[in-house]
C-alpha cells in the first residue's frame, strides 16, 4: 500500500509515519516535502528510517503534484494549522491523480462543523471541497492530547513530563472529554486506513473520557501533593471568545488571527458546551474507532 | 404524536400535511401561520382539513416561540427559499423547547454542501446551526421534482399537465438524476419521521433515476411526437453560474441574488457534475429510503 503524507516531518506526522512504520501491514511512505525543506535535519530522519522523500507544493504546480502522486492509495494531510488551505489543491491533485483516500488534517476534538470553532470551520470548508470533488476520504479525530491535560504540582516535580500544562479548570470541571496520547496516534492511523468500513466517514478514536476534576483528582493521588483549583468561568469563556473572534473579523483570512482562536474556542467546545464526547460524535456521524489507551491506569478511571 | 409545521400552507408544506392526514400513525398536526396570515383561505383550507392554525413568528420573541413549541414531538420546516434564515431562530427555541425531532427545510436535490450551489450552502449553515444545538434531526432530499422533468410536445397537448417544462437538454443529456414527483413527498415524510433509525441521518428518497434522454425518449414514445433536443454546453453552464454569482457577490446577503443563482446552480449540480443520485448520496453519508413511485412505467425505465 503506497501512502503519500504531508506534513510528515511535523509532530503528528511523524507520529503518523511511526505507526505506518510499526505496522504489520507492509506500507511504502513517501513524504512530500517543501523543495526548500528537502534537506532538513527532520527531513534525513525520515530516509534514515526508510521513508522516501519528494519535493513537492501544494500551492505549486496542479500537473506537476498530479504527477506526483501517481499510485497513490492513501494521501495524508498532517500539515500545520497555517497550511489548512493548501489541501483544497492538495486535494484537487489527488482526484486527478485517482487517490484512493484523501485523509484531510483533523486529528483534533469533536466539535460541530460551524459556528463553535474557526479552526473547525476551516477543516469543514477543506471537507466540503473534497466531497465536491466525489473524492473517497476518512477523517480522523482523536479528542485532547492527553499530554496537554494534567496540570503542575505544587513542588514541581513532574515539570519535565508535562507539555503546556493547564492552570485553569474550565467551567464547574465536570464536563466529560475524550483523551489521546499523542503516541497512540499513529496505532490509530494504520488501522484506520486499511479498514474499508472507514471509507467516507469521519472516524473518532480516543483513548480515555475524563472530566477536569477526575485529572485533577488522579494527579493529587499519584503525587500526594494538594492542587489548586483555580477555576474561569463560562462568561470569561465567552468573553475571550468574543474578543478572539473581534480580532478575527477586522481581518478574516489572517491564519495569525485565527490561531488567537483556537485557545478560547477549545475551551468553549470540549470545557463548556461539552461537545467532545463519543456521544455527540455519534450524534454528528462519526464511526466510533472504539477504545485504545497508553496508560492502563486512566483507562478506568472515569467514576461517573 | 404532535407534529408542528412551518409553511404549511405553501405546496410542500400542505403535500406533507396531507401525507400525515391520510397515514395511519394519528398525528395532531399544528400549522404555524405568521400572525398576518392567520386567517388566509390556505390558513382556512387547512382548518378545514383538521390542522390547527397558530400564530408564530420565527424570528420575533424567542419566549414565544418556546412557548409555542412545548410538547412538539416534531417539528418541520417547509420554509420557501426566501425564509430559510428564519429556520436559525426556530431551531433555537425547538431546543429550548426539547422537540425531539427537528426537520429542516431540504426537500431537494443531493448536492455538496457547499462550493456549488448557494441555496445548498445556506441549507448547510442552517444544518450547522442545528448540530451546534445537538438538536435531534433528520433532513429529506427527494431529487428533482418529476413533475419539472418532460419537455413540450411540438403539438401542445400535454401543456395542460406540465409545469414549468425544460426548453434544453443540459450537457450531454446522459447524466443520471433522481426524481420524485411532488405528491409522493407526503408519503415520504409521513413514514421517515416515524422511524427511529432516520434520526440524525440526512436521507434520500425518491421515485426514478433517469437522464434526460430516457425522459425526452419516453415522452415520443408516449406521444407519437418528434421531439427538438436543444443542447446547452458545459461552458455555457458554467457562464451562466459565474454570471449569476458576480452579481451575487456585490450583495451576498440578498435573497433575490440568492434565488439568481438557483436554475444554472442546478444544472450544474444534477445535469453536468451528477451529484443527484443514490451512489453520491451514499458517499455523503445519507440513508436510502429507497424507492416509491406514482407512475408504475417510469419505475423500471432506466436502461444503462
Amino acid at each position: 500500500m503506497k501512502v503519500f503524507i504531508v506534513g510528515g516531518s511535523g509532530m503528528t506526522g511523524r507520529s503518523i509515519i511511526d505507526g505506518l512504520l510499526e505496522s504489520s501491514t507492509a506500507f511504502e511512505i513517501i513524504a512530500l516535502s517543501r523543495p526548500s525543506s528537502l534537506n532538513s535535519a527532520k527531513n534525513q530522519a525520515l530516509r534514515n528510517a526508510g521513508v522516501s522523500v519528494v519535493s513537492a507544493e501544494c500551492s505549486g504546480s496542479e500537473a506537476a503534484l498530479v504527477q506526483t502522486l501517481q499510485g497513490a492509495d492513501v494521501v495524508i494531510s498532517a500539515v500545520s494549522a497555517y497550511a489548512l488551505k493548501d489541501q483544497i489543491p492538495l486535494a484537487t491533485a489527488a482526484k486527478k491523480a485517482g487517490v484512493k483516500r484523501f485523509v484531510p488534517c483533523s486529528f483534533a476534538t469533536v466539535t460541530p462543523p460551524r459556528g463553535v470553532m474557526k479552526l473547525a470551520e476551516i477543516k469543514d470548508d477543506v471537507l466540503a471541497h473534497v466531497k465536491s470533488l466525489y473524492l473517497p476520504y476518512t477523517t480522523i479525530d482523536v479528542g485532547w492530547w492527553q499530554e496537554l491535560a494534567p496540570p503542575r504540582v505544587p513542588s514541581g516535580r513532574l515539570d519535565d513530563t508535562l507539555v503546556y500544562p493547564p492552570t485553569e479548570i474550565i467551567g464547574n470541571g465536570n464536563v466529560p472529554s475524550a483523551l489521546t496520547h499523542r503516541g497512540d496516534t499513529d496505532k490509530f492511523v494504520a488501522r484506520i486506513i486499511t479498514d474499508d468500513r472507514t471509507l467516507n466517514k469521519q472516524v473518532f478514536a480516543y483513548g480515555s473520557i475524563l472530566t477536569q476534576h477526575e485529572i485533577w483528582n488522579m494527579v493529587e493521588k499519584v503525587s500526594g501533593e494538594k492542587l489548586e483549583r483555580n477555576y474561569v468561568s463560562r462568561e470569561e469563556i465567552d468573553r475571550r471568545v468574543a474578543e478572539a473572534r473581534k480580532v478575527l473579523a477586522a481581518d478574516p483570512d489572517d491564519m495569525g488571527k485565527v490561531m488567537a482562536t483556537i485557545g478560547p474556542e477549545y475551551y468553549l467546545s470540549w470545557g463548556i458546551r461539552g461537545y467532545n464526547t463519543p456521544e455527540y460524535a455519534k450524534y454528528l456521524g462519526y464511526l466510533n474507532a472504539g477504545i485504545f489507551i497508553r496508560i492502563p491506569s486512566l483507562k478506568h478511571s472515569r467514576t461517573s
